[in-house]
């Protein structure tokens, strides 16, 4: 896959992670970008980036790395966005376009739009891809590829700019759907950070019961396993999460509990016919996704 | 895998579907069963049965078909248990050994045990193993490899019929564990019963989210269908399951209810030390089963 009419000459990474990492590699194997910086806080990830042909050259100072990039893109934790924009925009060059990988938008809108200066452009995004894995060894080129991402450009956001970081994602293979930052933050609250608190509640739930000596987990078969592998996610990720979309989270929680709740009173209740009723209703809402 | 000293001249499966169907075909594979006789309703899948070689004969008359059986496994739904047990105990030969593979324990006992005759013994059982899939279609050999299959025998139970019934399962290629009724059914409510019900209840209270015009679960990346696979499962074996098993699962539902709320109060309050034990313990909990 080549794109000759898009090119970045030069891209800085900050957070050379998985979704940092995945970025650079899916544009580099498209011909699409020119040099890669990666920046970070650890020498041994960014070593480790430079190791696997993932970036060029390599610092720990944020604004000497990223003072001459056309393109940056902020794949640190949520909760540090606003920390590292705050560092960068005033050295950037005129004309640099700052985008984002946070899985959270509301909240990194509210803390960055205010430190841009007119001739920065920033451009919210959050590639819907991801795995349980962490660090620059868990990136490859092919994350974005056949996924959605999506952008939630914002008032201040210029057309030029969303055109550029959408070609960026389109590059690397994922559809991009632009949509407004608080719909994002619902839309992943049910489909995604819901889910995330049921699996897991669940494990400790499990995990943690102790009427019997032994460890009950070494009954469960392949169902479980598959079902809880999300609750092998990166924990200080999820705390970011929980912290930064808290409003959307609970509304989900709230209506998760209440379907658990009724269906927990058929279960008490022996109603067979509704229970039934409620397992097809979902039987056919997953099977219509595969 | 042959077994020489371990042989079933005569073997009648009542349910030739996923779980019915695939211990034929693991004991054939194994050499350790002579005739295979398999009974149901429906003649489709009777007939797909015996052109799949799972079964040698086939009939839709339980008693005809189970009268000169050595074993009889009963792989019908749950709540059907009962009333096969009662059609073919008073015509079976001396010395036949009823065996189930009925997910839940107690209850089945319970409807059973009083319907046997002293030439009669009967093993409850329960393989640890399943797919979403169901009927003779689905059924395999290698279903109950290195899985655990758990025996429930009773008071009544004889030495020599669990004894037969254990070797059953290990030629099947199962670990066999033997516990009593309740403690497998506790167990199973927290790991597999318990996480069919949170399932079908997160695709519920996702899938009808009804904010937006366009469905949200287009959205959801490779965690969500991983996560709702099981969701997929067969909505009447777990609603018999339900019915079967109320108390345990009860119980079970409200311990998760009670780690949700924890969990949904520290988003509400914004505890981010809280947020990520929680998450984290989780995670090694998780990781540990790997
Ligand atoms: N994982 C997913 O499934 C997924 C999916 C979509 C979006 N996201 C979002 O993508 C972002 C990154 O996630 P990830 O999974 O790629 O995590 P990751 O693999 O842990 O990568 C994050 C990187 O950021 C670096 N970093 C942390 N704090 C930093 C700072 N203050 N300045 C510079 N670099 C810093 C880390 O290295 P050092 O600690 O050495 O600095 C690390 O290499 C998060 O915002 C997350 O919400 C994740
Ligand atoms: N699926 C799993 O993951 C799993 C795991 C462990 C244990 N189990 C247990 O195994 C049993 C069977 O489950 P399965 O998944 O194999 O279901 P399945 O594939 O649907 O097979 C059940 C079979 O029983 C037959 N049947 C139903 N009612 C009958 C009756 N009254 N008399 C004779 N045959 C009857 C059905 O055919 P007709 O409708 O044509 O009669 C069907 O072929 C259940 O008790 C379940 O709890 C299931």
């Amino acid at each position: 896959m080549t794109n000759t009419d898009f090119f970045i000459p030069r891209l800085a990474i900050v957070g050379v992670g998985l979704i940092g990492g995945s970025l650079a590699l899916a544009l580099r194997q498209a011909g699409a970008v020119g040099e890669v910086i990666g920046i970070g806080r650890g020498l041994a990830n960014l070593e480790k980036a430079l190791e696997l042909g993932i970036v060029d050259e390599i610092t720990q100072d944020v604004v000497a790395g990223t003072r001459e990039a056309d393109v940056v893109f902020l794949a640190t934790p949520v909760c540090k966005l606003g920390e590292v924009a705050a560092a960068i925009i005033p050295s950037l060059k005129d004309g640099a376009v700052v985008t984002d990988g946070g899985s959270v938008k509301a909240s990194v809108i509210a803390e960055i739009e205010p430190l841009l200066r007119p001739e920065v452009s920033f451009v919210p995004g959050h590639p819907i891809a991801g795995t349980e894995q962490s660090g620059a060894e868990a990136a490859f080129a092919s994350l974005y590829r056949n996924r959605r991402c999506i952008l939630t450009p914002t008032a201040r956001t210029s057309g030029e700019a969303l055109e550029l970081v959408q070609r960026m994602w389109q590059t690397s293979g994922s559809e991009v759907v632009v949509m407004e930052a608080e719909k994002h933050d619902r839309i992943l609250a049910a489909i995604s950070h819901l889910p995330h608190m049921v699996a897991y509640s669940l494990v400790n739930a499990v995990g943690s019961y102790d009427r019997y000596e032994e460890n009950i987990l070494e009954y469960s078969a392949g169902g479980f396993r598959d079902f809880t592998r999300i609750a092998s996610s990166d924990p200080s990720m999820w705390r970011d999460i929980a912290l930064t979309n808290p409003e959307a989270l609970i509304e989900m929680m709230e209506r998760f509990e209440c379907f658990f709740a009724e269906l927990k009173e058929d279960v008490r209740s022996g109603k067979g016919e509704r229970l039934y009723e409620f397992f097809q209703r979902s039987k056919e809402l997953r099977d219509n996704i595969l």
